[in-house]
């Protein structure tokens, strides 16, 4: 049931578009906020209204007008992103007003478009942020990559960077669960801290201290099976030097890079960086989740289980402040400012009060 | 039984030894022939006089100082190298005098040394210069490297580089018995003609023509599917820019960079290189053919057979001149002046009188 305050905003939409492609840093003039005029939902039409946004690095490539692994966003339309909100209205069959739904509906207040895609959420069994993180596609990206990708077995040493991350956590989570040496590389002392006291990782390095290379060293004594690979630059150079012979790259994410405006200066390092492929006999593997549906029964299981057997633990950076601190969180993600999966509260979760 | 003469050869064996680590291309400054005297066979020992010397490219990576694949090469020692020879004494029960037989034994005219990884020869069923080929190593490198890391299927295109080189020509030649497109590039309109002409490849892409990059792409309207890569340098870059996704390379060898002597000058393309792999899904495996030998019997049970049937043909480029040809025919190798399988010829093939 809507209120008559309910129904008015329902009229009215802030969402933010891309305006245009960001050189380097995106800002708030290629992201700026419009506000829009809705209609009533058509047959088979949902209107959502969104409590929590995901914020995730893979939404860097989708302002490019290059070729990324999914459509680019156009000029002029709204940011794609996952969301959780609230069913307020519905000409679907499938929900009814009321139900909590997650869908990639974008950098907005309200979502007004087709059922297809989107997903119930019960909030009894998790709260809906974790259809974001945890039980979502960078808990996904992390079961998938890690296991089918990496190939892990009981006893090697699994790398994963940005560690403190949504993706990076759980990586090393379940390392841990299928009996491996897992260690996190994240940037400061106080994410290293907490990857390896809250998430039990066996040993995390700061990227940022003066000495990273050698306690970096020093993390893998017995040198590197496994890396899932978030970030590149030097954190990538870094592993890639330590990897053993016949080990398993799981490539994810570049985040050091997404910002580049074209190829850095030289020297080239892909020649020796195919001599070392080759000479160590690694598998480096680019992966993206959404290719792997066939996964989500098992992820979901093996995940949810964990979680409730306090096998693996999760942390959310949620942002207060609606749609407008959104370009200034999205940019502090892409500089590692975030702490936990990043998620701006769009609207009152009402939710947790039920 | 030995002809006096050859008694008498037996105490003077001539050897290339490698008396300096190259910077660059190799010369015979690096690679000088000494004399030494040979004992005769102790106990367990054979020694072999060569007839056929194979060179490969793996070996310039041997002469490094560096980490390679393989135990390199340390100074005052002889080049490493397979070849195929004579047994002309005797000292195992596995091999007698007379025998054919392949082993690595070196740049050098005579092996005296253990029997063990010496494998015989039938001269009534192969020429016995096939054993350093297509029945040899390079052979098994893309029977390897193709089914195994590339897991070609039906329908799709198949590029290898180096195409009329000894591993590359077979690599094409097996992806046709399996219903792939094979596309070929080598190095001049001759090379060319024979990689589809004598080779059956559906085309071959002249990587010296001012226009090669739209010929390669016209050579693959459907996009690359696997990617057998043996050079590196601009040739990579134009196969890895047209990969379709989910394509799988197998990196071979990097025979442009083989001479590089530290890191090519600038831009750096590697993380250029790296979203190429992350947003077409690419799967890039080094491999060592050595690390599969439980593919051997696999391997000479199908090649044999094509050649039998007559679906798989190789072409040797043969070197007269002995070891005195064999610093610069190694040379050519590296600049792609041989044309087949290059073999040094050291002494006369008995085995074809016979």
């Amino acid at each position: 049931m809507l209120t008559p305050d309910e129904r008015r905003e329902m009229t009215q939409n802030r969402r933010i578009i891309l305006a245009s492609r960001p050189v380097g840093m995106p800002t708030s003039a290629n992201l700026p906020i419009e506000t829009q005029t809705l209609a009533e939902p058509a047959e088979g039409q949902i209107l959502v209204k969104v409590i929590y946004l995901s914020l995730d690095p893979y939404m860097r490539g989708r302002m490019n007008a290059g070729r990324s692994y999914a459509a680019n966003v156009a000029e002029g339309d709204v940011m794609v992103g996952g969301a959780a909100g609230r069913v307020v209205a519905s000409k679907s069959p499938k929900f009814k007003e009321g139900d909590y739904v997650f869908g990639m509906f974008g950098w907005q207040e309200y979502y007004l478009g087709d059922a297809a895609g989107v997903r119930k959420l019960d909030p009894a069994q998790a709260p809906i942020s974790t259809s974001l993180g945890v039980l979502g596609m960078p808990g996904m990206t992390a079961y998938v990559g890690l296991l089918d990708k990496g190939q892990p077995k009981e006893g090697e040493t699994v790398v994963v960077s940005a560690a403190s991350g949504a993706v990076g956590g759980v990586v090393g989570q379940i390392a841990k669960i299928k009996g491996c040496r897992a260690v996190g590389i994240a940037g400061g002392p106080e994410k290293c801290a907490y990857v390896v006291d809250e998430l039990g990782f066996d040993a995390c390095v700061d990227y940022k201290a003066p000495d990273f290379l050698e306690a970096f060293k020093a993390a893998v004594p017995k040198g590197v099976d496994v890396y899932f690979e978030n970030v590149g630059g030097k954190v990538a150079d870094a592993v890639f030097s330590r990897m053993n012979d016949f080990g398993r790259v799981a490539l994810c994410g570049l985040i050091a890079h997404y910002n580049d405006t074209g190829a850095p200066e030289g020297p080239d390092n892909l020649p020796r960086f195919m001599f070392n492929l080759l000479s160590r006999r690694l598998s480096v593997n680019g992966f993206i989740v959404s290719d792997h549906p066939d996964r989500a029964g098992d992820f979901f299981r093996d995940v949810s289980g964990w979680i409730r057997d306090g096998q693996l633990r999760y942390r959310e950076d949620i942002v207060e402040g609606g749609l407008d601190a959104t370009v200034e969180a999205f940019q502090g993600l892409l500089t590692g400012r975030n702490f936990g999966k990043l998620i701006v509260k769009i609207s009152e979760d009402t939710s947790r009060a039920g």
